[in-house]
């Protein structure tokens, strides 16, 4: 495992206030790593230095042909003072997928693991400790060859930060309403829709404002090919429960394989509930919420970590979910992952890693 | 239109020499433009500056979400020194479609070809002479938000670098082998597949890669819901010419509207070549390589004008086009896209633009 070299500012930002709404990714820490990677050298250098711009070739290829790689998560402080992650190793797992797919070199574990324990343990102090907030942690990875050709770049920055973020929703868990997209298109077999990257990203936009200028504040996607079965949400996995049973779309290779989906899935079949990962088509869905047999829907997410869903819109028909409220099983996933998440409840699985 | 600040540098770079071989991509002129976008404002500030880097917050939305559109093309000193552009408004028209696909906003057409011209001129000494070779134009949009969100930005900057290159084929026409993939998907309808942005390259280097491996040059694109229906090579659009009908595929939204595909279809007709515009499946392709109708393939696009295909793998059978050679309208094409591009045949349909 390498050193990390640590640099740190001589001019500390002020703390946000405990009154801070903290709009999610707004506000930035002091500090920020850094490791950079080299063809034949590989990975190399890593340092946590006080937070600053980057500065880039303008031909550097992030900017041309989207060589770039994200993963979010996020660290809690518990009540004791401790500070904790949640399966960190599924992110940087996750990570190594999305590079393999995009061409880009894989990061030791070991390194990613580090950077981030060392870099959170640097900017401690920015945790929030108000219910339902946290620190965002945004590692990437950027393609920086100062070069117009296509092809994998030989040179990028593995970069993260980190955003102190306020809870999702600060008056408790809040039913959202749900566009099912029937004209654009986010990903498809054989693409790039199980990484966690730019492009899907910007394919979302116009969809995205579609919604919203009606009144949803979500996408739902359909596959690319038949367009019949449904995907994900634009930033989260999605959970059906459908006369006692949890159905929720199988990783197919175009939706993103989401840590708090694999958290619900684990959890539900603990419960005892029957959980299927399968093709779900748009059809059964609404002949399900037709029939009254569709008892709840919700999202699943770093962000928000469960969103239940009180309405869906398919074409021209509005679904109301039950009574529209939350759901008896996305409530329990809620209170146990984020009990979990802040020490509250015992971690049986070992999914807390502890920044000591 | 608005006014361009124009600041040069007072260190100019040497200019490459005759001898230089000038690989695509890797050598950059003395000066760049940018002009910046901000939500309220719209686009200002345009200046040309010495060629510097970009310097950006680490949570730049270009970084983590893709939004990023870029556009390519070329300016030629003629025999008598006259500076001439091929077909820009083509390529400002696609940037703006682009755009609106991607939710950055319009830029001005007027104030995008006086960036071009203005900057070409100040650089116009480092347009090499040298048969083939020419000034590519790489005119490119970003995303700078510092936010984490996903939504379009509010703030954007247009930055146009230039770069000498060499001839794509310094010994002249030479005839490519081309690699049908069946495995992974370039982009799908509803998709992003039809504009000029980085998700769709960075989607294309695997399959690249494995090609390379193979001894192929570029990649050929099967449809993303069917599998079936020819779309582009990586870097340029295809035609074949069968049993006397020169054959493209149709313009369905996920393949790229390039600029020499649209001169291609022009010329042939005018040449009184049947010329269609449809889909094509990969076996209409191979029954016609089998049975000896398949006259000639040739790739359209701005870096090589014309690239003849010699050879196409699909799964396990290679094809050899006709005798692998260069056919007879892919060197007419060549001939004389070329030779109105540099000013040496009569340009009847005004596609050139001097820069004066």
């Amino acid at each position: 495992m390498l050193d990390i070299k640590i640099t740190k500012t001589t001019n500390p930002k002020p703390l946000p206030t405990e009154d801070n709404p903290l709009v999610f990714g707004t506000i930035f820490t002091d500090h920020m790593y850094v490791m950079e990677y080299t063809k034949g050298q590989g990975w190399h250098d890593p340092e946590i230095m006080p937070y600053q711009p980057i500065s880039l070739d303008p031909s550097a290829m992030v900017f041309h042909y989207g060589q770039e790689m994200f993963e979010g998560l996020k660290a809690y402080k518990t009540e004791d003072g401790r500070i904790l992650l949640f399966r960190p190793d599924k992110n940087i797992e996750r990570a190594n997928n999305s590079n393999k797919r995009l061409e880009i070199p894989k990061i030791p574990e070991d390194d990613f693991l580090n950077a981030i324990k060392t870099l959170v343990k640097v900017d401690a102090a920015w945790i929030p400790t108000k219910p339902g907030t946290s620190l965002y942690i945004r590692p990437f990875v950027i393609a920086t060859d100062p070069f117009l050709g296509v092809r994998p770049s030989d040179t990028y920055k593995f970069i993260i930060i980190l955003s102190p973020v306020g809870a999702y929703y600060p008056e408790g868990l809040n039913p959202v309403k749900i566009w099912i997209e029937d004209e654009y298109v986010r990903a498809v077999r054989g693409g790039i829709g199980e990484a966690k990257t730019g492009g899907n990203y910007v394919a979302s936009l116009a969809a995205q404002i579609k919604a919203h200028d009606e009144g949803y504040s979500q996408v739902l996607w359909l596959d690319g090919v038949e367009r019949k079965y449904i995907e994900e949400v634009g930033a989260m996995n999605i959970f059906f429960k459908i006369n006692g049973t949890v159905v929720t779309p199988m990783l197919n290779g175009s939706i993103l394989p989401g840590v708090t989906r694999n958290t619900c899935i684990q959890l539900c079949k603990e419960w005892g509930l029957p959980v299927e990962e399968r093709r779900i088509s748009v059809d059964e869905l609404v002949e399900a919420a037709k029939n009254g047999t569709l008892e709840e829907v919700w999202g699943s997410g770093t962000a928000a970590v469960i969103s239940p869903v009180g309405h869906l819109r398919y074409e021209n028909d509005v679904f109301q979910i039950a009574d529209g409220g939350i759901g008896e099983v996305s409530q329990k996933l809620y209170d146990t992952v984020t009990g979990i998440q802040l020490g509250k409840l015992e971690d049986k699985h070992g999914w807390t890693v502890e920044v000591k």
